[in-house]
């Protein structure tokens, strides 16, 4: 068993109307302070597997067929166990 | 200038459709080692401060009153900076 963490994140350059939509809500709340906000997903998956590099590699596979939309999102993931 | 991660997580024992849906997709792609998926989301906030501990109360204060919802969902942040 092997726990996999994924991160997607909106890529640099492309806008995120979530953070700006959170930024302006936190500011009418008077969080003058933040000065951007960006907003990504994680996911935690739990893998019935003992082969590290293979399940390395299948992940990968996920993300770019289906966890992350690698036009305008990046990923990175950690695997441990 | 700080920058502030915050994780938010659906609590345990709390049902995440999301994630249950996803685990259904990557089963019928052929992944089907993925055992169970949690789906969260982070934010990247940065905080046009010095002053670390009283970012810290602010951040906790954005979190309880916006960015999280308590009631089914947890919360943790990393500051740096």
């Amino acid at each position: 068993m092997m726990k996999a963490t994924v991160y997607v994140t909106i890529k640099q350059g492309v806008l995120d109307p979530q953070g700006v939509a959170v930024q302006g809500a936190l500011h009418s709340m008077g969080f003058q302070e933040v000065e951007s906000v960006r907003i990504g997903k994680f996911l935690e998956l739990n893998l019935d597997t003992t082969d590290r590099a293979e399940a390395e590699e299948r992940l990968k596979a996920m993300c770019e067929k289906l966890l992350a939309n690698t036009v305008v999102e990046d990923y990175r993931y950690e695997l441990e166990g």
